[in-house]
């Protein structure tokens, strides 16, 4: 598969095919943009069906983190890496270590974190390799806190901005009670919220519902329960053209990844009238909280940034209505806007 | 095309795909291996027909620096880029200056050079972004005096190696009367040699026998001219299915890249019982030169390594001769052993 004329090749400033003959690492890095700092991004370890199949993955995450970046006010660009791996080549301590040595090579243009197939072990070797590198055990902490806060005050600018009223008594669906989701529970239940849960683990339910949920719900129906918000935490692809027909919330507003199964699924939502908070946007706490160390921000100015999201998200609702788009579009749009610009919000820290 | 399972892709560590949305810029930066030192390689400005053309001629000549480097004892890897240019897309100062940023990103992994399509200004502009260049104007003068040294000695090692005599006496075939081909002639004249010369500009010949070469002959037959030595200095690819069954020599040993037109043909020589001296191993001499203010060689310890080509020479016909196998495959297995002990042969300087 041809890299720059690749569907998703968008203006990636590097794309590097790293190998190593003796630990059979096949690694693709992608730098999107560096215009804001240096390109941070998860290294994703996957056994891909193709080449073709990881470049396309890596190209779309990569340029997803430049968005995420820009629209968090954080002093970086965007890029993303992936690791081939299979059963005639599986990760190895060795392996990890020789992609730290990839990394390092790009001598701080990309920094490596955490992602889909990587554990804290994984990262822990590439360090050994590469001071380029984020989020490793024990220097920052757990981000979920972070990034529930994020997803709670975005939730209450978006109901404040389409319904003109407070959380007191909303009722709100969350979907996925991992440590974010269920973190989002607690905020939203000590804020008044009716809140109903869903998740495909009973302990977790249960757990909810000690802490004040109102009530379970399936999770396959969830989405179809009526409530002023749906807030999806679990699987990304949830809405998607079956599903948005089915919609009963008037907001979704949620931390998981990838909400929108595809661009026509933002429209699609825009066209039933269902505001909708850009799913990178809202949940940008978690790298806000894992960047700290590589953009050297205080936890004051970490957390500025935080409680900033919900004033970017009114931004993007506003451009989205004056330009008749959905707020995912005018997000991406907001993104390269501040990229192109090359400067970062000047927000107060 | 894919990278990881194209056909030349043969272990390199990073193949980078370099781009810059401002100038147009789309380049391979190919860098195979560095186990010996940075790899140092041309930059070629092509106007290809594809990406899997330009990627394919990026992975060839890069594997090849990285023997050419290890026969000729630098302590030097093996890289290349290619610069994929066309009439909407033309080469551009700023278009040099990006690529010049794009090899600054690799931090000395690869040091970049002249090649086909570039220019000494083209090498000062990417000069303005790094210093990881080789070869700019006035810093180490002309290489073909050197590049022709090596030919010299080379061809003298060859006609002893197989006619147990001296030069004097000789008849040689010189093709392509060029700065290389010219300074060749010379030299083979100051030594006796009965010299025929071929070339398509009548004046070159012109000075060649007023430099002393016996007779010319022209460059379609040259091959053909009954001579104890075949030393074509001009185009690629001269020795092939065609020309192979033609020659009327003992020995090919000339300063012309790429002289085999496939990897069969080295093999067909050897059958037909002529000598073939590697051509990246007797034209080294003009990377030795290039190579000197990057490797921090001396002028005494890069004529060291020029004079140290004959040796090589006689090493890879010996191991030839021992595994019944062409002198360019021995070349290619004394390279890629060299590399993999990664130390490089004690060359006294």
């Amino acid at each position: 598969m041809d890299t720059f004329t690749h569907h998703d090749f968008d203006d990636h400033e590097q794309v590097v095919f790293a190998h190593d003959a003796e630990t059979g690492l096949r690694a693709i890095i992608a730098v999107h943009d560096t215009t804001l700092g240096p390109a941070l991004g998860g290294c994703r370890i996957w056994s891909y069906a193709s080449e073709g199949e990881a470049l396309t993955d890596v190209l779309r995450l990569s340029r997803g983190m430049s968005f995420k970046a820009a629209l968090a006010d954080l002093p970086l660009g965007g890029g993303k890496s992936v690791m081939m791996v299979g059963p005639d080549r599986p990760k190895t301590p060795a392996m990890m270590r020789a992609m730290g040595r990839a990394v390092e090579r790009l001598a701080g243009r990309y920094i490596v974190a955490e992602d889909v197939g990587a554990t804290v072990a994984d990262m822990d070797e590439i360090a050994t390799q590469t001071r380029h590198v984020s989020g490793l055990s024990g220097s920052v902490g757990d981000p979920s806190p972070w990034t529930a806060r994020g997803v709670f005050l975005s939730l209450e600018a978006a109901v404040r901005h389409r319904l003109q009223r407070g959380l007191d008594g909303l009722r709100v669906t969350v979907t996925g009670l991992g440590n974010v989701g269920a973190s989002l529970v607690a905020q939203l239940v000590d804020a008044g919220v009716e809140v109903s849960v869903a998740d495909i683990r009973p302990e977790a339910v249960e757990a909810a519902l000690a802490r004040g949920a109102a009530r379970s719900v399936e999770p396959s129906a969830a989405h179809r329960v009526a409530a002023d918000v749906f807030a999806p935490c679990a699987l990304g692809a949830v809405l998607n053209a079956t599903t948005i027909p089915e919609l009963a919330a008037q907001i979704v507003c949620g931390a998981a990844n990838n909400q929108l199964a595809t661009v026509a699924d933002g429209e699609r939502l825009r066209r039933r009238g269902i505001l909708y908070a850009p799913d990178y946007l809202v949940n940008a706490g978690g790298l806000i909280s894992v960047a700290r160390p590589s953009t050297k921000l205080s936890d004051a100015e970490a957390t500025a940034r935080l409680e900033a999201i919900p004033e970017t998200l009114l931004e993007i609702f506003a451009k989205a209505e004056a330009e008749q788009i959905s707020p995912d579009a005018a997000a991406d749009r907001v993104a390269r806007a501040r990229i192109a610009k090359g400067v970062r919000k000047a927000t107060a820290a």
